[in-house]
């Protein structure tokens, strides 16, 4: 997410998401943090989405519910995007049941103004139609921001990249780029998306039994080659996972992807057809846990059981952390006794995002004044950077940012400010909100070695117990000497309670602290281990 | 861990351990299951390792302290192996305190007698010194496991792999090849480890800063290489890190190492020296959290603090599973400002297992009778029966086995018997055994979603309430709420009390489990999450 301000107006060019890593434990989806927008909510004269991938997208209906709810609210801004991203974003709308949302869809070239900005989105090439990169006009100069681009000369669909309209922006002046860094560290030209759909037909001319293709939901061009490679080979095609059939739904009706009528069958069906006259596109490319390719890898699809003799094709590659997920599926897969087909084995993917040579080519056809690499962990925009050099740009022209740190540009030139308030916040269950670290901090601890709970009844008039101390665990391992263990529990509670009672501590609080620190000693001793211990004193 | 049983005696062949997947919530290690080996203490005449990794040798004290305490031990068996291998087995039966261990240096070359089995190590190379096949002779014929091997024609020291004696075990006849899988899906030969020191020296010719050189501590012919390096450059080396100082001080006494005089310098001294003099060599290649690297990465080192302007050399690969703790672990250094090489960047690894000619070179020269893949996931056993139906051994000789499933060779040929007790079990701590699944259930809820604890005290006459119940939550995320939920849940366990005694129910634990139900219930509906709602019932 961007925040683009001039003149104490804001214009804020995508809202993506992550997904967790193994470290967040029980996060189910990370935000970027909105605090500066919350408020600033009256200045916001609109939201810009590049295209429709999650980590661009993913974040609006939060954002939005987060601005109707800011102090002083003037009512929700107005979302730009082209009409696939747009139909992308109404659909997550509706599933957050989100009212009065004024989604525009933009024609790349038109020019629209914003308060005092122009918007203008040029059309560029990615792993999902429609995809754009955004130039605001000010008064002092453009801002280029490319989105997610690769410079693809023979697209499966559509014009290829606006390289006119680029240079013509260069031409007439850029003051900042801020570009797409995720394949930086590749040298060369990226592949074009056209080249997969031949060889995903000749790897389907090797199969004798069922195929299934797996690639993201959102690459429609993607399903659009293997429909294509499968109509070549008389199989019909058979689509299974929600998203996959939600995105090749909404792609059809903007008409990026068709289909020849008949040749669809629902996922029920796929028993009814000879092995060899069947492909099934599935969603589960990156492992994911619930997705319909690792169910079927763990013989847990409600419709699809994979057998011996079906080859699995995986037109995708892990993103980076979804590595051992993958290899699982793709292990479970060769358990079964399927093929496995990646794009090690055969070239049957082709990634979005341009190499270093199409990031030259973008900075030497837009000129800018100021170049700020995005989209990218410190090493590629660091890489970034260096191709920046090489094309000429002077090193004091490059900014290497940080989320939170903002590039103040004026009449006098260019400097990072003071940061702002910026990171990242999650989501678990519905609720959203920065989870304290303490949250995280016992999940981690509970995790690791489990809980003990002791619950020691009082009396209250003179502290002294009543009842045998309760004592439960979770979570804790190995636990044949447990009886033992509670029994000297129950005896370092008496103890502690004495020696309490002897220093006349009868407050609540300090008597749970006292015994916090005696049993989690005996704990340790006993156990090795540091599970948490939580005494609980009931006075009655 | 393989099994070797002829004629009601055994010999182990190898004994390692595995690292843990997120999963294992709180794991440390992984053991394989000793069960079987337990039961048949008396019948073990030797425990083999070929080579002195983690993965075949690790868990040799669990196993003898295991051996030691099973019913009838007859005492502890020799363990037999490489001088290397010894030195690093007497090492860590030192840190466990086991005694009456007894640990044979055995030459390759030389034949013992164990009961019915003869034994013999064949000489090959790997990323450790003194690696070895193990043969093992019966009156039926004999087995021969690889362990981990290539054929290195070059290597760093000591001769290339016995391929003489392979050949001559061929001529004689091979009853069962089993061999490592781990490169199969990589084609033609693996390089040479020779061809990484000149790599290595190139890339530190072009460093004018210091150099820090990571890489596996036991990889001793690496370091071998990483000094000569620096020898050539005239740097000094320190060496950063507990193990890869101890594997050094082993390999030096062992005469795998040279180091010349003087050119060691410790940790505290680097400062000492201007930095286009010092070639630090470090631990934590695979981005481990403790490691030196790791600690340096983020600048949390006692001795060593890296700056823009060193160099990080990884001489190592990831571990599948470990790509995204190197990746953050590369980044944190790019952050610093460090320039950071991979073997992506230039060849400054080579992979000590053979790629598939190499595998093809073994079965050619051996001549199995019968081949099980060994030391791969089920896409490499797969791969590797191909390699061998490839080079002609007929598809119903070969056998794609799983841990438990043992092998049956006799007269007549060879067949899966029933499958026995085996599978992983689990180090938390100092304790072993097989963690309940329970605890790790336990554990992934904590985790995920935190677990409140209720505490409701009632009088042991009656069952009423004589307390306010106690309502205690960890790990729970966003109670801004807190307070009205709380109050929610007391008003709940009144009504569920209420309930029980209209019903008679007094017995604490239906009590318990009543209130647990109506409080699951409530938090769930309030939260949409369900973290473990833990009631206690105390009576006075």
């Amino acid at each position: 997410m961007t925040v683009v301000e001039y003149d104490e107006r804001i214009v804020v060019v995508d809202v993506g998401l992550r997904f967790p890593t193994p470290e967040m434990v029980g996060i189910d989806l990370v935000l970027p943090d909105f605090t500066y927008l919350r408020e600033r909510a009256r200045e916001i004269e609109a939201i810009v989405v590049t295209h429709g991938h999650e980590d661009h997208l993913g974040a609006l209906p939060w954002v939005l519910r987060e601005l109707a709810s800011a102090p002083h609210s003037p009512g929700l801004p107005p979302v730009y995007g082209g009409a696939l991203t747009m139909a992308m974003a109404r659909s997550k709308i509706e599933e957050h049941k989100l009212r009065d949302v004024q989604l525009e869809e933009v024609q790349a070239g038109e020019t629209l103004e914003l308060g005092p900005f122009s918007l203008e989105l040029v059309h560029m090439t990615h792993s999902i139609p429609d995809s754009s990169a955004v130039a605001l006009g000010t008064d002092l100069g453009t801002v280029l921001m490319t989105g997610d681009y690769k410079f693809d000369q023979t697209p499966v669909d559509g014009p290829p990249a606006d390289v006119s309209r680029l240079a013509e922006l260069g031409r007439e002046g850029v003051l900042l780029l801020c570009g797409d860094s995720t394949n930086v560290d590749r040298e060369g030209f990226s592949p074009s998306e056209s080249v997969v759909g031949p060889h995903l037909e000749e790897v389907f001319a090797r199969c004798e039994g069922r195929i299934l293709v797996t690639s993201f939901a959102s690459n429609i061009h993607r399903v659009q080659q293997v429909v294509d490679a499968a109509q070549a080979l008389e199989r019909k095609v058979a689509l299974v996972g929600r998203s996959m059939r939600k995105n090749v739904g909404i792609g059809r009706t903007l008409g990026h992807i068709e289909i020849p009528e008949g040749m669809l069958v629902g996922a029920r069906e796929i028993e009814d057809f000879p092995d060899e006259r069947i492909v099934i596109i599935s969603t589960g490319s990156q492992g994911e846990p619930l997705s319909a390719l690792r169910r079927m890898a763990y013989r847990d699809h409600p419709q699809v059981e994979l057998k011996a003799g079906d080859t699995v094709v995986f037109s995708a590659t892990p993103v980076p952390g979804n590595e051992r997920a993958v290899n699982e599926t793709i292990d479970r897969l060769y358990h079964i006794g399927c093929d496995v087909v990646t794009p090690r084995d055969a070239p049957v993917h082709a990634s979005g995002h341009g190499y270093a040579e199409e990031v030259k080519l973008m900075l030497n056809l837009v000129k800018p004044r100021y170049v700020m690499p995005f989209h990218g962990d410190f090493k590629r925009l660091r890489l970034h950077a260096q191709l920046a050099e090489a094309v000429g740009v002077a090193p004091e022209d490059i900014f290497e940012g940080d989320n939170g740190l903002p590039l103040e540009l004026d009449e006098r030139g260019a400097r990072f400010g003071a940061r702002e308030q910026a990171g990242m916040i999650f989501v678990d269950g519905v609720e959203i909100g920065e989870l304290a670290d303490a949250a995280l901090r016992d999940r981690r601890m509970l995790s690791a070695d489990g809980i003990f709970i002791v619950v020691v009844t009082i009396a209250e008039q003179d502290g002294s117990s009543v009842a045998d101390p309760e004592v439960i665990f979770r979570g804790v391992p190995f636990l044949d000497q447990a009886d033992e263990l509670v029994e000297e529990i129950r005896l370092t509670v008496e103890s502690s309670l004495q020696r309490a009672a002897g220093e006349e501590i009868r407050e609540v609080d300090l008597l749970q602290q006292a015994l916090h620190d005696d049993l989690a000693q005996l704990v340790y001793d006993r156990l090795r281990r540091r599970p948490m211990v939580l005494p609980v004193v009931v006075e009655v």
